[in-house]
C-alpha cells in the first residue's frame, strides 16, 4: 500500500529545487535570468537536482523535453502574499491535473495553527487519498502559521513534523531552527515520512553550505532549496556545492571549494 | 442491518489502544521510545488489546505484518491543538481509505455544544453510512466541548453518551467524572451503543487500575488507554495488568501485582 | 406524482409517538424506563400509535421485528442544545439510509427566521425530492425560531404553517398556542399538507386530553406525542385516552376515564 | 441554443400569475378565498393568464387536471420575510423537479446589490444552464436590495434589466417606479431578455389598471401581477381588465368599464 | 499538453473587444446604440477583432450567424458593483455552458490581493483544468484589488502578471501604469502567458492610441479594450487605427490619421 519515494531520490537522498516563490512570495524575488522557468529547469537538470517543485501553470508551459527527466513535483495549493488574512492556502489543481503534466509526485502546503487549518486539512486528506491511488508520493510544506504561533520554536517544529507523519505525507518540508537536537527529535516525530529542510532567504553561500552539512547529519532526508541557489551569482557552482555535501556526504568546507 | 463489533472485542470486552495524540496533542506527549509507531503497534499486539486506533498517516505506514493480527481503528478525522478556534474537528480520510489501509473499524471526534457541532454532526452522518455499508462499526470519541461547557457534568456526559447513540455510533469513548451512579446512568442512556472509558492523562498506576476496576464494574464495554499505558516506564506490565481487570474481572489490587 | 400519507395514519387519522427527546433535549427527559428505546417501540406498537418518529441510530438499534409493524419516520436532521450558536439542524442521515433502516416516512426540522433558514430550506428542498422520488412522504418539524421570533404568535404560527406548503411537505408539525380560530387558519394555510400538533411539554393528563380534543375539532389530521405519554405514569392508559379522542373523536371527559 | 418563451405567452404577451407571497410574506396576505392554492388555479385558467409562478410545494400538491392547461412557472428557490439577516435566496426545488411537476419554466430571485449577490449569481448560474439543457426558459425575480441600495432609482432599475440579460435569463421580472422614459431604457439594456412589470402591493384598480396601459406601451411584454388580482373583490373581472390592456392593446379607461 | 491562443490571434496579435461592462459596470457606460450587443458584434466583425468577450447571456442571445466568424471568450465570472464587499466574483457559467455557445476561449477574473482570492484561486484552477481538457485557452482578467492593495504600483502589476502564469491561464489582461519598463518586466514575469493590456476608460482618441503604440512597443500580445472604441462617436475609425497599430505596428501619428 505504501507509496514509494524513491523515483524523487538521487544516492537515496532529496535536493529538491524549490520554485513557487513566484505565485507565494512575487516576482521581487526575481530577476531578468531566474524569472525565466527554462532557466529554472536546466539548472534543475545540469544541476542533476533529485526533483523540481513548481506551480501547475509553470510546469504546463515549461517542463517539456530533457526537463522531464528531472522529476517534478507539482504543489497543487497556492496563495499570493497580497492578501492580509488569516492564512490559507486553497487547492489550485487537481491531482488529476498534476498527472497530466507529466509529475512524478505532488506538493501541498498547510499551516498548521491556523484558524483556518481545519480547511487545509480536510483538503490534504483528499489530496493525499487520490495521489496514493495513483502511487504518487505526497510531499507537504509544512509550514507554522498563525495568531500567536511562534514559527521556529523547538515544540512547535517538531509538532509541525508529526503533523506531517499523522495525515499521511511521504515527504515533510520544514525550516531548521538551528538547533540540530531538536531536528533528531523531529526526523523521530516524523519517522517514516521524511524529512527535507527549506532553504530559505538567500544568506552567504558558506553559511548555507554549513547549514546544509548540518542537517544533513542529524538524517535528514535532503534539503529544497530555491533562493540560496537561483539568486545566486553562480547558481550551477552552488548547485554542485550542495549535492557534493547532500548526495556524498562532503563537509561545508569542501564544498565551498567548488563555489569558485 | 446492524454492524456487529465482535471483531473489536476480546473476551466480548474492549481494550483499545489509542494513539491519535501525536496529532491532537503533539509530540510533547512522546518520549523517544513511544515516539516510534512501530512500539505501539508492538505494545498493541503483545500486550493482547483488543484493537489499536490511529490516524491514517500512522496506519498507512506502519499497519502491517503480524501487527494486522491486532484490528485498526482508524480515526478519520483529526485536529491539532495549535489553533485557538471554536473546536471543530474535519475529516482527514474517507471511509475507502481506512478500508485500503486495512481498518477494521472508523473513529470519529465530536466536540458536541461545540458552536462548530452542525457541521460535524453533518459529516459524521455521512461516515457512518458509508462504514456501516462496508459492514465497518463506528467509533465515536464524544467530547462536549465550547464555550460554558462544563466538560465532567454529569448531565453532560449523560447527554454525550446519549448522542452517540442517537446518530449511530456503534461505540463512544467518553470520560468519567468518577461518579460511578452517573456512569451507570450513561450506559442506560447509551443503550445498544457501548462505552468505552477513555484513559485521560497519567497517573499514578494504582489510580489508574482502581479506576479501571470501578468503569468495568459499572457496565461498560471496555477502555481506551494511551498515555497511562505507553508513557509508563513498564509499558508492557501495565497492559497485563489492565488486561486481567477487562478481561478477567480481576481487581485493581489482584492487578497491581502484575505491575512488577 | 404526488405522495401518499396514508401508511402514516390509522383510520385516517394521524397519532405519531415522538421519540427525538434524547438528541434535541439530552437525556435530562428520560427516566431508566423510557430512556430505553425498546419501551418505545413497544408502547408504539402496543398503544396502536399510527407511527414513531425517532433519530437513525436509534431506528438502526432498535427498530425490528415486530415493532415493524409501527411505520417508522425517521428524523434525518438534528441537534443538541448544548450550543448556544443561531439555531440551525443539519442533516445526519441521508434519506437512502432512512430507507435502509425501514422507514416509511423522513422527517425534519426547520427553524424559520433563524438567521441560518436559507441553509435549511436549501438543504430541505432536497430531502424532499429524495424522498418523493422513492415514495416516502416528508414530515416537516416547523418551529420558528431566531431572534426576535415570538414563537407562539398567531402570525408566525400560520407562517409556519404556509411554509410547509410551500416547500412540499406532507404533513407539518406545529405548536398550538390555544387559540383555536387561529389553528383553523393555521389549517387552510396549510391546506393538502396537513397539520399535526406537538404535544410538547408534560403537563396534568386532563389538560393533555383537553388539549387533544380541541385541536382535533380544529380540523388537524392528529398529534404527535412523547412526553406526555412516556414520561406519564401510565403510559399505556394515556395512550388509550389519546386513541379514543384522535381515532374515535372521544370527548377528553369520556377519555379521561381511561386513565384509571 | 437560444430557448423559446412563446410557451408562456399568449397573443405574444405575458399576464403571468404570480403567487409565491404565501413563502415570501407569509399568509398575511390571504384571506380564506386565496389562501386556497385551488381558487388561484382556477383563477389562472378562467382568467386566461398566460402562465402562473408559484413554489414547488404549491404545484406538487394542486397543479393538476385542467389547470395543466395554464403554463406553471416553477419558482425554484425562496425565503421568508422573518429572518432579519442580508437578503439571500437559496435554491428550494432543483430543475429535475420543477420538470417532474410539470413546469414549462422556473423562475429564481436575485437580489442584486446584496452582500450575498455571489451566492446567488452562482446558483443562478447552474439553474439557467439545466433548465436551458432541457428546453425551458428562465424567469428572473430581480429584486436589487441591501444596504445603501435604493430599489427604484432609474440606475438601479436599468442595472438590474442588464443583469438579467448578461446572466442569461429570458424574462426578467421587474418593479415600474413611474418613469416612462427609464422603462424603455430598461427595455433597451435587458434586449432580447423580455421585461414583465411586477403588480406589486394592492392600490385602487383604477391606478393599477392605468400602470398597466403605461407599461405595456413603453414596450414590456406583459405583466406579473398577483395581489392586485387575487386580493381583489372582483378578481375575474380585474383579470378581464388587465387581459383586455395586456393581450388586445386596450385603453385603462375601457378596461376599467370590465371591472363593473 | 499546452493548449493553443492561435485561434485568438491575427497576425499573430490580439486585439479583443471587451464587453463585459454591462453586468460590471451597469449600463451607466452605454448609449442607446452601444447597450445593443448585436452593434458590438457588428463592430468586432467588421473592425475585425481577433476575439471578442462578454458573459453567457449576451452570447447566448445574440453571437450567431456571420458574427460567429470573430472568436468568442465567454467571461464564466461576474460581479455587480451594487454590493459594497470585499471583491469577489463567482462562476456564473460552466466551461460546457461557454462550449455550448460557440465559445473558443474561456475569460475569468481574479481580484488577487482580496480576502476572498483563495475562492477565486480554487474556482479558477477548475476552470483551467476543464478548460483546457476541451482545448481551450483561458484568459484571466488579473486585477488587484482589497484593502491595502495599491493597483497601479509596478510591483503590484509585476506580481498579477506572474500569478496568471502560475496558476495556468493562457492570457492575461491587465492594466498599464504608463511605465513602461515596468512593464517590459510584467512580460518576463509572465513568460508563456502573453500579456494584452486592457483599455480602460475614455481618453482622447490621440492618448488612448500614443498608449497603444507604447504596450505594443514593450511586447505585449496585443489589447483589450472597450470604452474607447465603442463609446466613441466613431467606433469603426477608431477601430482602423487600432488595427493598423496592433496588427501592423503603424505609429499613433498615423492611426491617428484614420480617425477622420
Amino acid at each position: 500500500m505504501r507509496v514509494g519515494i524513491s523515483k524523487l531520490l538521487y544516492k537515496d537522498k532529496a535536493l529538491f529545487l524549490a520554485y513557487d516563490q513566484g505565485l507565494e512570495h512575487g516576482p521581487t524575488d526575481f530577476n531578468a535570468q531566474n524569472a525565466d522557468p527554462e532557466f529554472i529547469f536546466k539548472l534543475a537538470f545540469e544541476g542533476r537536482f533529485s526533483a523540481v517543485a513548481c506551480g501547475p501553470g509553470v510546469a504546463e508551459k515549461y517542463y517539456e523535453g530533457v526537463y522531464r527527466d528531472v522529476p517534478l513535483i507539482c504543489k497543487v495549493n497556492g496563495k499570493t502574499s497580497m492578501a492580509k488574512i488569516n492564512p490559507i492556502s486553497r487547492q489550485i489543481c487537481s491531482v488529476d491535473r498534476a498527472i497530466k503534466m507529466g509529475a512524478s509526485a505532488v506538493g501541498y502546503t498547510i499551516y498548521d495553527g491556523s484558524p483556518n487549518e481545519p480547511t487545509m486539512f480536510h483538503e490534504f486528506g483528499k489530496v493525499v487519498e487520490q495521489a496514493h491511488d495513483y502511487g504518487l508520493p505526497v510531499v507537504v510544506w509544512m509550514y507554522p502559521r498563525g495568531p500567536n504561533i511562534k514559527e521556529l520554536d523547538n515544540e512547535v517544529l517538531a509538532y509541525s513534523a508529526r503533523i506531517a507523519l499523522e495525515l499521511g505525507a511521504d515527504i515533510v518540508k520544514l525550516k531548521f531552527n538551528d538547533d540540530i537536537e531538536n531536528l533528531k527529535w523531529m526526523v523521530r516525530c516524523a519517522g517514516k515520512t521524511k524529512i527535507v529542510i527549506s532553504g530559505g532567504e538567500r544568506v552567504l553561500p558558506e553559511q548555507f553550505l554549513t547549514e546544509a552539512q548540518k542537517v544533513m547529519g542529524a538524517g535528514v532526508l535532503g534539503m529544497a532549496v530555491g533562493r540560496n541557489v537561483w539568486q545566486s551569482d553562480k547558481p550551477f557552482s552552488v548547485a554542485q556545492a550542495l549535492k557534493s555535501i547532500v548526495y556524498e556526504g562532503k563537509s561545508a568546507l569542501e564544498a565551498a571549494q567548488l563555489v569558485k
